[in-house]
């Protein structure tokens, strides 16, 4: 019985490397080799036990690997092949996932949805930060890398990528529009990028650290507002003569940057919310119009599956954007603690880390 | 100098009668004289001092009348043509109604975008509580009545039936679709007949009143569930099996109806606000599922203008929705102050009242 | 080794009933025991010669029946179970699935589409004019049959009832629109149903024989114009005071009422075609604007899938359609030769069969 | 009475400088001084007799200028204020306009719906090519330019820019996917940049010229194929692995790049027209699927309007894309005649001129 390293949740506090069985695997599942994956602030919510998981769990939700074995029912794929997979798997087959909304898939679940039930890495079962991954799904969920693309040019699509456009996308994001993005964390710098890549005319992004702001420029954005250098909602209305903004993405979970959004927003515009938040929101009624501003809140969990993953990793062969330069620091497997207190504590200008098992 | 009666807010608490000059006739206005009109619950809002309009404004938004005279720049129309206008009257030129929101139309204002901006009549602008009424651009916002539809068939449509209708419209029913609409005053029930008339398959109103109830049932519901007689929140999951619905529409404006709708909404799915709020509203952490649940909420002022009207009237002549059984009574100009106190403590069952100067 | 009776292609002209073996369950797929199954006009193309596929083929893509047994990978569902199945049954995870475009799904095609792909039964599988039915993908196409509704009533579903809906779907009909349905056949019938379910003010169904005139004023219609009692174009255009409409349902497959129904379209409709053609099309350059006059044409493949089937039985149960009026006509699977020269020759008024095993 | 230059059609073949009447401006009108003009495609349809308009009438649609003096009824301008307005001017009042489709504008029309009715410039009424303009429903119309631009910069907005980009507008793209643009004049270019702005992954233009091909490139194509160096559909089909485009877009008028688009089109894809087509239309059967593989088919009259203008002047003035490069020739507007030649019959690499009174 093959053995592997995998990084478990132990306690509030405590990932370590553990010793578990290599999964058997059904007909329906792929196992991956993991070759590449990485650190997700939902990661460091889980090892804070902000977010609760099984203790035992196997961390982690964004694969870059190869195919070592394929489920009996699985064609479509062979032995060797190079894969990611999304940190969302949909099953494909829940009412949820026939209706386009895979991320909220829900086999067992009355009528098909589950908030959040297509995200399962990490969550329900064990995740990417290990040796070997158990892929469910597989025929789904698992998409071909395109020859010539590195693992780290492709790491950051199966998360940070995907729900950063989601932002953009969901945000209704037109060309000539005017947008705000609030954070430029991994995800909020994606946003950005997708609201340039879908042709917002004017990106205003709002972050203090210096490097995040001079990435959220790269990426796109024609603006940075420092929030430690006044209120971020007197800057935009300034830089927007008044108008406000016509979508503005939340990339953070916090209610003063969600509170914010809404104040920038011009009437009929769009909060398109990104961040995962940790207490009760609260909508001002003067920055709501009492409910009369034909305003939209829309929130969106990263999309997954194959077609997803072709088309994020389609943008990066195309070189329309490059997220391999999100990865600043690289740690083997063994290494794994110490990368969580690096990017976990946000120490040395870290933005996304690499981890090799 | 031709004088007429007009209601008027005079101050918190009192509405009345009192005479104005008829207004002036600008190039882009009409000037209609009033055959009947009606009072909104916003009307009774301002009169309670809720909602802050100026002393000595004309009350009312919803004009059903007949073309007097017409602005030296007005064309397409004849003087004793039978019309109504929009409660919204936007400008036409805006670049809020040139994007499609005139409801949020904003002439002088940064960009072309104002809250609430289209809402005029009885707001900004004398209103139609009055022998007559002045409508700015007139050709943006007069709508012919169709041969053969009395007054109080159209009544709804400046106000109550549009702004219904959109309650359906913007949560984007489908043929198929789970609808709850809470509460089923004036505008619930045209957002319940909009459910049932954009093809939802299923249709839960919220309403203790009976006769209420009654009218529910007759728009489309096929469940009316009684607040007053358990959460109506464990009545909607049971009624659907634990999947929630598809659509919520608020149409109270209060907390408790507002997170009722977000508890009973599946993953994935839409609420749509319709009501007035006075207070912030809170999103409850669980039933938002912290962000990651796909959720959608939007909100929609009363949609204005001559082609709005001109399709809900088609409705109406097509028998496919009748509104004018909403008259429950009926009062002469001068009867304006009873009238507020039976609308206003929704005396004897009063669902609308018609107003005839 | 059980063997059961199946309706054949046997070369054109010739569709018979003949012995073939009960299929073998593959892990994904599902055997059904037909209950009642139907004839549909495609099959009588395929008669004909006109549609080829191979010889020996079992035809047929309209499905009730009983689950006989499940692959050793579905679960979610028992033997026992009465289901449909829709006459598209795509696999769940090609490109084109995970695109929420199954009827074009191409799991073995260039980047996962192929035209029609996901029309199997009676194309490129056996179908269901059969004792028993192979259904693929089971977990994507098995839809439980809601208590209380028979097989006839739910007949419609699998293919007449989704595709004359995606009509109406497709064609984006909105509250208040003016909309012209061209055939009045089963399908047609449906897409008129389906555009009075989405709200449309007038709806002018175009059909000269009087049985299905009679049943499109039932599914909706306000108007019915018999094209041989005068061009109905110029009855249209007549009717909506030269207007024409704003959505256009093409339901018979032919140059003239394509053509007709671009003909009666306004500027900025859209044209819905439903029809299999079965010669090129011409698009008449005045009737184009040239290429300016904003149309949209889009064409729709009926939708498949459990969660439609969900969904349009829900509207049975619903009693917002019942197209169980639809069976005129009823024969055992032995007399399938003698259906097929009713439906095929329209005789006796017939709209639909139902065929019991 | 002031008298000005004009240049006007005289008869097939001859347009010619003229002395007109400086116009009298209406209550809703605005007086424009061009500063420059240019001359479009379909002026040069006009000049060979093949697009009909009266003789006499003032040519060109594309005005850059300074508003000389403004009608009574207008606000919100001054006068000496550089503007553009629209090729396409909607009235803003028509039901055309209110249901957001401003480009079919039909002011006296049945519904209020005309074929191309928001084309007026140089159609129906006097034109840009001139010193003087008369701009009708001014407070519509008129966008200010932002201070910085230059007339050059601004001059492709009112036609070439609004309708290039409305054709990646109209066929949706989205982020990923790979579209293909048949022929690169003014307006293919600015499809081509508009697929780029809003995030395609893979451009495909079709041009022979090679002038063309290099700011095809500049534009944003990854791929440029001639189609004088074998069939373009073969070529575009082996660039994406016989998998097709997401969306197409016609930007020349023939039946041959129609359907080249129609095949190159995956399933389920879009085929954006913006051609003006000469003569009937054949769409072949294989290439649509007999009307069964959900294609869509859309065309696009240049969306016009101040809030349009005032989005792709924003667009210009944050560097998104440059226009101005486009202009290659310089003329007055005395040399008019020389540069109907030169730009109508493509001499001297050409691509668009600038007319200066």
């Amino acid at each position: 019985m093959a053995m592997m390293k995998a990084a478990i949740f132990v306690e509030p506090g405590r990932v370590e490397l553990a010793d578990k069985r290599v999964p058997e695997v059904g007909p329906l599942d792929a196992l991956i080799r993991i070759t590449t994956t990485t650190i997700c602030g939902t990661d460091v919510h889980i090892l804070k036990g902000e977010y609760p998981v099984s203790r035992g769990l196997t961390i982690g939700h964004e694969p870059v690997g190869i195919i070592e074995k394929l489920g009996s029912a699985v064609s479509g794929y062979h032995e060797g092949q190079r894969v990611i997979a999304g940190a969302i798997t949909p099953s494909g087959h829940s009412n949820a996932c026939l209706s386009g909304c895979g991320a909220q898939c829900g086999t067992h679940s009355p009528g098909g949805w589950q908030a959040m039930g297509g995200w399962r890495f990490g969550n329900t079962i064990d995740g990417a930060q290990a040796e070997y991954l158990l892929v469910p799904d597989a025929m789904i969920n698992l998409a071909p890398i395109p020859d010539g693309l590195t693992d780290e040019q492709v790491l950051m699509c199966p998360d940070i990528l995907s729900t950063g456009f989601s932002g953009a996308e969901s945000g209704g994001v037109r060309i000539g529009d005017t947008v705000a993005i609030f954070a430029q964390g991994p995800i909020g710098l994606c946003a950005t990028a997708g609201a340039r890549l879908m042709g917002a005319a004017r990106i205003i992004a709002v972050e203090a650290l210096p490097e995040r702001a001079a990435l959220a420029q790269a990426m796109g954005a024609d603006h940075v507002v420092d929030f430690n250098c006044g209120d971020p909602v007197a800057a935009i209305m300034a830089l927007t003569q008044g108008r406000g903004v016509d979508v503005a993405i939340e990339a953070l979970g916090r209610q003063a940057t969600f509170e914010a959004a809404l104040r920038v927003l011009r009437p009929g515009g769009t909060l398109s919310s990104l961040g995962v938040y940790t207490e009760d929101l609260r909508i001002p009624l003067d920055a709501f119009a009492a409910g009369l501003g034909d305003h939209r809140i829309v929130t969106t969990l990263c999309p997954g599956g194959k077609e997803r993953m072709r088309r994020l990793m389609g943008m990066i062969a195309s070189n329309r954007i490059d997220t391999g330069r999100f990865v600043t620091h690289r740690f083997a497997l063994d290494e794994i603690a110490h990368a969580y207190t690096v990017f976990g504590q946000q120490q040395d200008g870290v933005i996304k880390v690499a981890i090799r098992p």
